[in-house]
């Protein structure tokens, strides 16, 4: 019998994918399961957008452009400009998903056994498209007293050697919260420059920001041009995750040259998806402004019912809709399966995502867990107090 | 300024990418350019596909299964059986188009280095997917004068080595339109067996066979479960390049449970495409028989055409919509392009795909053009005729 990969059997599986069985076990039991371990929000997609797919009049359902039809990539520049990002069509190749962009970004910038830094705790699938195009994640720790702020930068410069391609960021943070500020920003511009890296941002949540924060995107910096990748996506922004579009964007011509030619061996995006991603940059500013609200509200009342609990400490996100809680326990992974396994109140437990999955130092992260926000806050509340009697329970 | 990667530098472009600019160009000038280069079809979707998406009830576009919805993947083993091909759900993994399925083979198959024997000329992006998960594509050439059928085993067995993985094939190939016959396959089983490699088989062209020949799939080869993976597509099937699904298909577990970590990375296939999908499985036979029709009647037409042309020789494709024809020239790189630049006929021209960058062994194909047939066969006719008639302008 064939073998397979030595990459795919050491390729990092989802933080929660363990705890999948335990969830749908539970279920089967007749338990209620609150989800907050998923980033799917329940926020409903504009209108605009999924009328755009409804009236679609398509007879041939033909490949688009590899970089993304030219009227979508047009309006995108009107988009990135209302957010003081100034690029033109020709800086911007639409991908399938962020998700995409992030794999085109790797494969472009860095050969096997490159290098790219990341604060960690991180996205978890970085890893996976890093371990896919054959490329070393090096992580540099930020601290939940900090609220995960940027590290220091003597911390990024002890990481920095010949292998070193790149410094990749998420702006607002997935599993964090955390908004970088604008001279945070400054700091990363400068150390790239100097070292002759690329600075990646992932702002695929650059809407949700809170608290009167502005953000503030890599692309927004002078003089950081031939250094600066965007790595966007529609999922988050218009809970369009299903349609599976994202963008890279950087004004660096020899990057996007490359990544063309990684977009043009799987031909096109896809073609629905973009009718409705278009569709969508018609949203109303109305929406975000209630959708943020709701996040907000969602957020504050989260925050101050985990304070609440002993030994619990959480770090206030100011940005996307996850954050970050440091539980009283030794093993998140454990207490996550416990949960779903034999923790009920009234009938109903919680699916947390386990935090050591989004670190790659190991040993980190496993007294916490990443919760994210995309419930009403009825259920959001109802989690947290069966999080309460659990971790009572639990440790005692 | 930042470099870069080797990898991103030396990734092959497509065949037609040198001369889509002076297409564009003759465009500009008001020619008229008939497109033999692309992969296309001009057959309407099936009605039955275009509805579904345009009567979806979705209020939030959300992620789905990463391994593709439990209903289309069900509908899937039917529509297998009936092409006696007997699989499972838990066999099959929805993709972002074929092109993700061989990603995730390749990645799952192959380590840095690996290598994969395909017989040339073949898929040009087979190179794209190979250069990006750092595996090498190992060619055996297949010759025109046989219409480029199995090349013997012994060339197969003297490229065999340590670092060898896996046979790719394409069936029907693009862009040979070569189908290959029972007996062909079970020499690769063979082979494929002795050695212990996976035989992996593109066939995202299967319901295009013609007269009368029957597709037989490396997953109807008995013994070969362990060994046979299939790369599949909606694409051409129904006319629905721009939707973006695909699927692989193994009964071997562990490439499913490898290649679903490749798929979790990226999330999950496009929501909107998977609709479309699902419901095309619907579409009446009556559909396929009356493209067949088409596509044998244009292939009939381009063949006999193409062989009144003096020192014209063609490969007789039975499946697939290429095929590969070897003109009295040196160069099909500078003919194509001297075709767009100067030639006319009524201010029209043709644009065709020079073979060589279906090659992977340098300097063969160089005298080959691909053309696929589909356009209409007025528009066929009358590019045939362009051809002859600049053949006659080139050479002289």
């Amino acid at each position: 019998m064939p073998n397979v990969s030595q990459k795919g059997l050491t390729m990092p599986e989802s933080p929660i994918r363990k705890l999948v069985p335990f969830a749908e076990a539970a279920k089967k039991k007749g338990a209620k399961v609150i989800h907050l371990n998923i980033g799917q929000p329940d926020i409903k997609t504009p209108q605009v957008a999924l009328d755009a797919v409804r009236n679609n009049n398509l007879d041939v359902l033909a490949y688009s452009r590899t970089e993304g039809s030219e009227e979508y990539r047009e309006k995108l520049t009107a988009y990135y400009a209302e957010n003081d990002i100034h690029v033109s069509a020709s800086d911007i190749i639409v991908t399938t998903g962020g998700s995409e962009a992030l794999s085109f970004v790797m494969g472009s910038i860095a050969d096997t056994d490159d290098e790219i830094i990341i604060p960690e705790p991180f996205y978890a699938n970085y890893n996976g498209f890093a371990m896919a195009n054959g490329v070393k994640v090096v992580p540099v720790v930020s601290d939940i007293d900090t609220n995960f702020a940027l590290p220091p930068i003597e911390d990024f410069e002890k990481l920095i050697g010949p292998k070193t391609k790149a410094i990749l960021i998420c702006n607002p943070g997935n599993p964090t919260g955390y908004l970088y500020s604008k001279e945070e920003i400054q700091k990363l511009a400068q150390i790239v420059k100097q070292h002759d890296l690329f600075l990646v941002a992932d702002e695929v949540y650059r809407e949700f920001t809170y608290d009167g924060k502005e953000h503030y995107s890599v692309l927004q910096e002078k003089g950081l041009e031939e250094h600066a990748i965007i790595v966007d996506s529609v999922s988050k922004r218009y809970s369009m995750c299903g349609a599976r579009i994202g963008c890279l964007v950087t004004k660096n011509k020899k990057v996007v040259a490359t990544a063309m030619k990684f977009a043009q061996a799987r031909l096109s995006p896809p073609t629905y998806a973009q009718i409705a991603s278009e569709a969508a940059l018609e949203t109303p500013k109305s929406y975000f402004t209630g959708v943020k609200e709701e996040y907000v509200g969602r957020r504050n009342l989260l925050i101050s019912e985990l304070e609440q609990i002993e030994g619990v400490k959480v770090a206030k996100p100011q940005g996307a809709f996850y954050c970050i809680a440091e539980l009283p326990i030794k093993d998140a992974d454990d207490f996550a399966q416990w949960l779903l396994e034999d923790f009920r109140v009234n009938n109903e437990t919680v699916m947390v995502a386990p935090a050591a999955g989004f670190y790659a130092t190991p040993g980190l992260g496993k007294n916490q867990i990443r919760i994210a926000y995309v419930l009403d806050k009825e259920s959001l509340k109802r989690a947290v107090g069966i999080l309460k009697e659990a971790l009572k329970s639990y440790i005692g």
